[in-house]
This record gives C-alpha cells, structure tokens and sequence, in this order.
C-alpha cells in the first residue's frame, strides 16, 4: 500500500495538468514539445535541422557558440548535466594546481545533492568557505588556511535562498582568489536569473571568474543540458573530461535547440521575473507572512508558513483537484518546530497573475483557517478586512 | 588552409544527404526526427506522451521495463551513454569484490576509445583476458592469475571484426566466472546483433553473466543512450553512480522514445541483417575480394583493399558526388603495408539492394582501375568477364 505521501505525490501529479491558475505551467506534453522542437528548427534555418555527432557540428556546437558569446569566454562545451560539469570543472583545476583541496559554501549542490560524488568519483577535499545561509566574501577566503585547488561560489546560493552577494563583495572575491592564485569558479545554474540583482551584463559576471558553469533547463526551460565556459585551453580540457565519464554522447540535438530555445525566448525575460518576484515577496510581507530574502535576489525567494507539512500539501492537492490553482507543492520542514517553507519560483506563465491574486489564492487555498489566524494575529484584522484588503490592492 | 583530410571529410557530409543507392540511409532531418518520435510517442498512448523527471516515469521507465523483460533481469537503469553504464558496471563488480582488477580483451573499447576514462576516473587496473582479433574463452581466464574485481567480454568484439565466440565457448566462460567467484559482465553494445549466430533468445545469452550493457543508437539506430541490466541490487547501486556521475539528467524523454521505436521497429529485423551480411561478404570473396571474418557473425564485418586511404576515400567522395552512390568512408591502414580495410554494416535500408549490387558499385566506383587488377590476378577473367559475371549474379 502506497505511503499518504506517496498517495499525494501521484494526486497532485494527476492534476497538474488541469491547472489554470496561480502558480501554474501550461502541461506541455511531450509529443507537442518535440512538434514545438522541430518547428524551432526549421525557423533557424539549415545549421539547426541537422544533427551533431558526438557533441560536433549542429545544434550542439551552436549553443557552445551562443553561451561563449553571452559569456564573453573563449570557448564552451556542452555537457549533459551540471554535475557532471562542474566536477569535470574542479577535476581541470585541482589537477593544474596539484591541490585536490576545494573551497566552497557547505550548502554547496555539489556537497548536499550529489550523493558524495564529487569525492567518490574525483577524491576532491572539501573545505567550508561558508556556513549556513550566507553568501561567500574575500574576508571569508582570507580565513581559510592552506593550499586550494579551486574556489565555488554559487549564484545565487539556491539552499540559502536564492542568495546572491553584492557586485562589490563578488568583485572583491574574486580579486581574492586572483591575488592567491587559486582558480575562481561559479556554479551559475542560476546565472540567467542572477544578472538582474547585480545590474552587470553576463559578460561582466563570467569575467570575474575563470570558469563559469550554466544550466539550461532551470530557468531557461529547456530538457537538460549544461555548458561550461572558460579560456580555449580549459573547455578542451573539459571535453577530454566529459569523453571520459561518458558524457560526449552520440548526438544531443533535442537537448541543444531546448537550450537555444530558452537563450531566445526566456533570457529577455529575467529582469521582468526578478521585478515581480520582489513585488510577490513584498505582498506576501504585506499580508503578514514570513519571506527570505525580504527583497528577492533574483525571480525565487523562500516563504515560510507556520504549520504542519503533510497537511500543507494536501491542502495544495486539495486547491488543485477542486478549484484548478497551483501551488507550490515542494514544502519542507524549517529548523523551527512547526514551521515549514517553500521556494516560489516566478516563471513567465505567472506573469498574467496580479502579486494580490496570487497571495490571495495561496492564503485562501493553502492556509484557509490558520493563515488568517497568523494574519489577524500580525495586523488585528478580520478575515473579512484581509480579504477586502487583498482584493483592493488588486483592482488598484 | 583545410588538410586534404579535413576537406575530403567536409565534401562527403555535404554530399551524403543526396544518396540514392548503395550503403546508404535516407538523411533524416532533425525536424523530421522530432515529429517521427512525437507521432510515435502518441501513438503508444498516454504513458509514452508523458515525461520522465529525473529518469523517473515516463518514456524511461518504459524503455528499462523493456530492456529489464528482453534479457530476463529483475531490473535495468537508462544511461546517456554506454561508456557510463559500463563504468559503473565495473566500479559496482570491483569494489563490491574489493578488487579493481578487471580481465578483458585488449581491444575492448574501455582501453581503445575511452581515453583511459575508467583507470582515470575509476582506478581500474587492466589484465588483458585475450590480445589481439581472437574472442576469449575459458581457457584465457584460467590462464590470469590472481584476485578479480570483474570479467568483461564484448558481444561481438568489434575492434576485432565484431567476432562473437561459439555458444559453447560462452557458456563455458560463464561457468568459469562462476566457480573462480567473479562477476560476468557482456558489453552488449551490439547485443541486438549478436543473438541470431548464437540462435539463442536475448534472455538466454543475458542468463550466462552477472550484468549486460546495451546500446541504443547503433544498431537500433536512436538518438543516444543505453542500459544497464541486472539483479535489482546491482541495478539500484548503478543508479547511485549514475547520480554521483552527472548522468541522471532533468529528462531524457526524446532519447528514450527513440530506444523503443528502435525496439519495436528495428529489433526484429536484426536475422535479416546477419543473413544479408554473410550473402554480401560471400559476394564480395567470389568476386576475389578479402573480408573478415568469412562469414560474418552479426550484420558487420570488415572489407580488405590493396590500396592508399586517402586514394580510396577520395574515389568515396567521387561516387557519391557523381553517381550519389552511398559506398564505406571509414577505411583505415591495416597492419599490411599497402592494404587498408573498412566497417561493412548492413542496415536495413540496403535490404532493398542485392549483394551483387553492392560489390559492383564498390568495384566500379571506388577501385575502378585497381581492383579490377586484384581480381583478374586472383580469377584469371579480364574486365569484361568480371562485369558479366557481376550482372549475371544479379539477375540470377
């Protein structure tokens, strides 16, 4: 007999594809996104309709192209996923310097989401640059004793909230590593949406490092996929790397017009999802509710709800089935007794939705009694008067 | 300036697309692909328009069903591509044995064409079970002294002509695994193409090892990608390498959908294949031509030429240029001076030719002048002879 939770999962999985609003992606099947694929193809005219073979030629060695362009790098290599990218990154580096000693965030992904790979697969040491939720600093560098094969930030610091430090602390970061001579990487799988907080052109970003990782199907929506960028001499050194681990496959066509797909259509978008991602965060403030950061860095943030996580989810299972809203699903425990938290990620299906609306649906979808009992609790409203309030600031 | 090489190589892409005849297979545009494989993802029902995520559900977990029922295991895992399955196949075997010594042939294609990927990545150590064109047998493993992490033999050894051994000769060196205790693993990367000169069903050859690699793209003709097979143990902890190795991607829905188009489609034709392949190699040795082996024992073996690589491949281009004549490109300097061979594949787009057809547009086409002299030497006939005599097996 399935789990309650396994029972919700496979509820909220068979609904989704009803949804119609709030926090909702149109459910592209995925013979009408391989149609949508083909049609890409053929509108970008010869090179795009014809296929790589082993990461050559096509669709493949355009988005390498695109991404060294957009980065202002030398050269870049596609790579099936960012793990494999980025341990292939630190692999490059920790090799040269002959130090397999790696500083970065302890809410690093290579540290919390690769099953210990990074040491199982590459036997690199790990030392904490950071701890917790902060984001790194040279004073932070400056403490840390010994030989380095390699410095990662992450930008933003997804596990920290989506935290990204100033352009001032990152240039100084990076002056930091230059004057130690330790190679500066960044894991970028959010760079696109990063460049927004720091009001610098991607080039400018990827300049201060010398070697950029960046994802494809985050917040550009596409398959999968990855690229690495850095000077001529690293990304060949990379490719090597990747034949190696069994990531130069046969061809990766579908997976490269995604990518270059989403460098069309969803990159222009990322100052608009990072303005409403601010105005979402403020009214849910408005509303009495807890947010980090209080200003979003980039278009997510984390919200946090005091309440009990299995009855959260099936609350938004309940929403979906019922009224077909959306939202978010993914709510995990916080340190607080009692207390859980969600990331909201805006993406530019929810830009048709009012910040009001949405904070309207999660409240009366989600929280229904308790939600209002925090909000009465913080401003000494009715439930009437936060509903009348909410609804104002939507028609104003 | 392009080498000569590099130009031959850029006149032959440009022209393949207008083949008409010979070894040849209809180009298909990546456009076209796309809706192919969507066309076929609706037509086998929701399951299939549904995606994977993270190779959960969907496409993926239908294609290792397959697989897993094909060769009889209690489970199989989707790879991006076989070198990573393969990998993690004998890092599971040695350190579950506590020994990273592996025995396999000196050809196999993790010392060839892995950049040395799985010592460098893995800490492999090799001992080679067999040097040289030669299949291994039990009597090669008795003769390796000392602990084994794992046994990989490769069906067929395509380095070596795509050899296959006897039935008797495997299930001996199965037996042989058995009893010294060591884990049997068949890289089956042509394992579709093998079964019919064992005349055994994929299940039975799969019985004799311990895990079984298969591929994808090469004979089943998809898009990339492979799997891993074997008890749900094993296939569990390959699952935590292919993580740790960066090959768990978001989704791998187009490639999946082409493995079991290629399962469906292409599967079953794979007895026509190897009988076409040995009338053709037949074919070739009547008209006084070498080939290995002499009966080919899957659909491919190789062709011998008295003759220059590049003059040969240079009279490729010209056939298929002038006569779009679609002949083997891939030929390379044999151990002879003075000699070179080529890849023979039968696909099951030149079912519709003869083998008496194809020889003759070799002769003609490739070695006009030369061959013709090979085969007066070898049969006494002249050039007129030899061409009746051609034309006659044709419309016999």
């Amino acid at each position: 007999m399935p789990s309650s939770t396994d029972s919700l999962d496979a509820r909220f999985r068979a609904a989704q594809p009803f949804a119609e609003r709030g926090f909702w992606r149109p459910r592209v099947g995925l013979a009408d996104r391989l149609r949508s694929l083909a049609r890409y193809a053929e509108r970008q005219g010869d090179d795009l309709t014809s296929w790589d073979g082993y990461g050559e030629r096509g669709p493949v060695a355009e988005v390498e192209k695109r991404v060294a362009d957009l980065l202002g790098t030398e050269a870049a290599a596609y790579f099936p996923s960012g793990v494999m990218a980025q341990q292939v990154a630190l692999r490059v580096w920790t090799e040269r310097l002959g130090s397999r000693r790696v500083a970065l965030p302890d809410l690093s992904h290579l540290i919390v989401h690769e099953e210990d790979g990074p040491r199982a697969v590459h036997d690199l040491d790990y030392v904490h640059l950071t701890t917790g939720p902060v984001t790194a600093t040279a004073a932070d560098l400056a403490k840390v004793p010994g030989e380095l094969g390699a410095v990662l930030v992450e930008l933003p610091l997804r596990d920290a909230g989506h935290l990204l430090p100033t352009w001032e602390e990152l240039v100084a970061l990076a002056a930091a590593c230059r004057e130690r001579g330790v190679p500066f990487h960044l894991d970028g799988a959010r760079l696109w949406e990063s460049a927004p907080h720091f009001a610098r052109s991607l080039d400018e970003i990827a300049g201060l490092a010398d070697s950029v990782y960046v994802s494809f199907y985050k917040g550009l929506g596409g398959l999968s996929g990855a690229a690495l960028a850095g000077d001529a001499d690293f990304v060949r050194e990379s490719r090597l790397w990747r034949r190696r681990l069994g990531g130069t496959v046969w061809t990766a066509a579908p997976h490269a017009l995604s990518a270059l797909q989403g460098l069309d259509e969803v990159l222009p978008l990322m100052p608009r999802l990072h303005e409403f991602a601010q105005s979402l965060a403020e009214a849910f403030r408005a509303s009495g509710l807890r947010v980090h950061p209080e200003q979003p860095h980039t278009n997510a943030f984390r919200l946090y709800l005091e309440g009990d996580r299995d009855g959260i989810r099936k609350k938004v299972v309940q929403a979906l089935e019922r009224d077909h809203v959306a939202l978010p699903f993914g709510w995990q425990r916080a340190d607080v007794p009692g207390w859980c938290f969600t990331e909201i990620t805006v993406t530019p299906e929810i830009l048709t939705e009012t910040p009001a609306d949405l904070v309207e649906q999660l409240i009366t979808s989600i929280r229904r009694r308790s939600a209002f009992a925090d909000i009465k609790r913080a401003r000494g409203l009715s439930s009437r008067e936060i509903l009348d309030d909410l609804r104002g600031d939507r028609s104003g």
